[in-house]
């Protein structure tokens, strides 16, 4: 006889395993009144967190989706791709989606496309000619799925109708990719704004007569609801102009007596145009290096919004001398295998640093990178070359406004109610207390979570959040598949990196209990075997006098009860002699 | 017959394994040369990353060890405890130890003591009483060792004789941690100074009386070798005054209608002091909340620092009106069990957070704490509280200068030879870069990396680098061990966190090359297992195909080739199903 009960199923079987790993309740979902006559706005993303931004517009028998991002993971949730926003009450009302409408090209907002856009039922997708090449060009890597059904629109043009009683508008502002827009929902009750992401461009302060522009279409509007990024609320004043950041690179550019490294971020895309017209200006060939950088580069180049004739392949850097190049790289963050981390480790196949090269790092430091930013720094600095960060030199502005920005947008759009979206709560309670400061009763101000469903009721005259949710647990994308979150495999995980596993394989003779042959055991992640050969031959030692201590004479064997006694002697002796907790599993087979 | 060579020594044994698990080579330790009459400064620790400082003075007969700091570990080591400097150099020479000179009480300055001491033969530990009481409370932890030997001395006292060629001289400097010295080793041929950890108090960018009084001693010494603390050298300017911090406050706290919870590191104690001088200007109670809290405060009781009448136990929090309360807590760092964090989810056994709490966040955040930090304000800001970070007011300054008070030292002390340490190799390549720029002549500057060894040759004419080094690979408290760093079993951890772990077991009939029953499977951290019956079912049909293949009719049966083919089969299968590459480990058992 073979037992094998404990390995079929075994999380669920050992006393010993139930003992410190808490079930995983799920909610039954509450139940969501019906929509009557209200409009209905649920984030289903992005206001929790920084990522996966997506927000619901339901009215009547009709919704609109706009934005569909991932976002990306951390330490907490290991061998996870991406968390994507829970789409299951759309799923549900999938016949009722009108349309996806996505406010730019950034993969916070458009990255969930190719794992969602099935689960909405395919609805249209209205974006602006960028944001669609950005689409195309992620979806390439999905080659199985349905074509997407993408419409091209304009900013500021009239309204698209999306159905009887809903209107989509686009209108122009600033971030940091080109052709990134605001969107207006426009109800029978009023406007519904949301910016998507969004900064001022400005001079010392002073907002630019571009910025006055793009928002006096909202003298005349009706603007019920406004809803607005939050990610720069928690730091003061206006952030650097990107046109001194731009005037700063040049000088650079200009007197350096070398090669010439830019790196910044591939959705850096309006720096990396300007960062081309520089290079043409001084006469240097352009070098693009990083695949993502790549394919940005060449959606420019398709859209013709530069010149890219000096843009010419690696391969003919030594056609010309150091001071007619200029190097455009991704891997300021530290990525581990990006261009600047190949140049600045000594394995990129063109570029070996000397004391000529100017390396400047157009970006800030994403909070979580620091240490590898550090670590490619270190990198840098082993070679003569001369660095510039953000930290000396204004060489970077962020995409997402400061606090000050984020005031004189509010004064630029009279609005009735206010949601606070993009950030952490810190950030949206933040952003919703700038909106009192300015005016805003406290009653018109929403502040939500993910999936709480927010109502427009009685044709505008109020706002409510109810108090039912919708379904909003991590969805996540891993390997191939998309779903739940699985708390018991990512506690599993976490448990495995930091004490391993010690896996116990024990032949028993049915006969008489006892064991056919010294116990088998497989380590992985716990302490190096090689030099614990003494630990071993104990543990074997207790594990056979812990098994037969309980097998012997025992007729039938209670082969769950000599389990969950092996692993419990085992996980103490391990713990006395390394203060160790690796996850021990027995396995007891019976010939 | 039963086959157990694989699961004994399995990961030399497996050509799978090998395939993609690089072998880790020891360098054998190159010969260092003799000594000679040089003096020899090593820094083991502290030179290519923040943390484990530990540098060695070696002269003639005798050595001195400075410091002995831990390093806390990141995601890059899981399951690691501490890293600490390596001390093979040191062990090898342990009779020329004459003493550990310790300059302040923080953990990356005394953090190892426990151990390394007995690695070192126990010398003295010369250090001032605050850092002796820091070691002492330490050591409270660690009963099995031998008592320290710890000599107490004061700072700008005489020299103290270490041997007939070395003396030592401390002196007081600003840090963040009473008693923070620098030392002055003197020698034949000049001094050596270590300025450990090092601000400089200042108000709007001229430093103070105090700080002038701190660097008179150098106007009449020979100086032959300056060392110095990179830590802020990348941050342009003068930091904020420690008194305005105090200034800021004391304003806070004076207008807070409530309850005001504090919270800051509790190595902050000079910080925490002028918070209960504070509480006694405005009436306030304190409750100290942590536990490394608590310990730092009882030594300032011990030492008479302050007056600490008022601090009170938490339970008597109720017999006081919210404005006659102070709370000094932990956590502000995000600490997921501290006191803030209790505080903040509603765990706290005393303390509920209202509108009327004000709540100061007193320090920055620390790089890689970023995401633990902004769980901890969304917890907070759940609550009506007010919450004060150092983004919007000044409310923290570091204990390390910036690049600013760094140059204003180097200009108190007249030196001959430069080494920058405690940083980064960029940052100490930075603080280099400065040094230069004051006018000190590049060939006396030295950047070392761990385990550099720097000689100052023919009485103090040269400096130089030597080619060889001394031992400096990662040294790890891992529970109860300490030892080498072992890349494979950190490898292994990563590759569990990433994709878990795939562990087959099967019985074989020897006679017959078939198995005996359906294969066992334990997967943990790979997939949710009981969503995937059919990929196991799959995975069981896969797994006895490919064994019988080989073992059907072989004889002997070669379980080496059929566990290489199963493995390959088997990962495939699974990479194929999930994208997902978990370690795949075979059992095979004859019976």
């Amino acid at each position: 006889m073979i037992n094998n009960t404990f390995t079929r199923n075994s999380r669920h079987k050992s006393p010993h395993r139930r003992s410190h790993i808490p079930l995983v309740i799920k909610k039954p979902h509450d139940i969501i009144p019906p929509l009557g006559d209200s409009i209905r706005i649920i984030p289903l993303g992005g206001v929790e967190e920084i990522g996966r931004n997506m927000t619901v517009i339901e009215f009547g028998e009709d919704i609109i989706v706009c934005d569909a991002g991932i976002k990306f993971t951390d330490d907490e949730t290991p061998g996870i791709d991406y968390i994507l926003p829970n789409t299951k009450y759309l799923e549900e009302r999938k016949d009722k989606i009108r349309a996806l409408v996505i406010t730019h090209g950034h993969l916070d907002h458009i990255g969930a496309i190719p794992y969602l856009i099935d689960r909405l039922g395919n609805p249209p997708i209205y974006t602006r000619e960028f944001g669609a090449l950005m689409i195309q060009k992620r979806q390439v890597e999905f080659p199985h799925l349905a074509p997407l059904n993408i419409k091209i629109v304009d900013a500021n043009d009239k309204s698209i109708p999306l159905s009887p009683n809903l209107k989509v508008r686009f209108f122009g502002l600033t971030h940091s990719i080109p052709e990134s827009t605001g969107i207006i929902i426009e109800t029978p009750y009023g406007d519904i704004v949301n910016t998507g992401d969004v900064r001022v461009e400005n001079e010392n302060g002073v907002p630019v007569e571009k910025e006055f522009e793009q928002y006096k279409i909202f003298k005349d509007r009706n603007v019920l609801l406004f809803t607005m990024d939050s990610t720069g609320i928690e730091k003061p004043g206006f952030s650097p102009s990107e046109a001194s950041i731009l005037k700063n690179i040049d000088s650079i550019v200009a007197s350096s007596p070398g090669r010439i490294i830019l790196a910044t971020f591939s959705s850096q895309i309006e720096r990396i145009i300007e960062f081309i017209n520089t290079a043409r200006r001084y006469g240097r060939q352009v070098l693009i290096e990083g695949r993502s950088m790549k394919a940005n580069v060449d959606i420019i180049k398709h859209l013709n919004l530069v010149d890219t004739s000096i843009v010419i392949p690696i391969e003919d850097i030594t056609k010309y001398p150091p001071n007619k190049i200029m190097i455009i790289a991704t891997g300021a963050q530290g990525e581990e295998f990006a261009a600047l981390a190949r140049i600045s480790n000594k394995t990129h196949k063109y570029v070996r640093l000397d004391r000529s090269d100017t390396i400047v790092l157009s970006s800030s430091v994403i909070p979580g990178n620091d240490r590898a930013v550090d670590k490619l720094k270190d990198n840098l600095y082993r070679s003569d070359a001369k660095i510039i960060t953000y930290l000396d030199s204004n060489v970077h502005t962020s995409g997402h406004g400061k606090r000050d920005e984020l005031k004189w947008l509010h004064q630029q759009i009279p609005y009735k109610y206010f949601m606070p979206v993009h950030g952490n709560h810190f950030r949206l309670k933040m952003h919703a207390e700038l909106a009192a400061e300015l005016g805003c009763p406290r009653e018109n101000i929403i502040v939500p979570d993910n999936g709480s469903i927010i109502e427009i009721q009685d044709k505008g005259a109020k706002i409510v959040k109810l108090l039912e949710k919708a379904p909003s647990e991590d969805m996540v994308v891993e390997g191939l598949s998309i779903g739940d979150l699985s708390e018991v495999v990512i506690r599993d995980r976490k448990m495995l990196a930091a004490d391993g596993i010690f896996v116990i394989i024990v032949l028993v003779d049915m006969r008489t209990g006892r064991l056919k042959k010294s116990p088998d055991i497989i380590a992985r992640g716990f302490v190096y075997l090689r030099e614990s050969q003494e630990l071993l031959s104990e543990a074997r030692g207790i594990i056979r006098h812990s098994i037969e201590r309980t097998t012997v004479g025992m007729n039938p064997i209670n082969f769950d009860y000599a389990k969950s006694a092996v692993t419990e002697d085992v996980s103490r002796f391990l713990f006395q002699r390394t203060a160790k907790k690796p996850t021990v599993i027995p396995v007891i087979l019976g010939v």
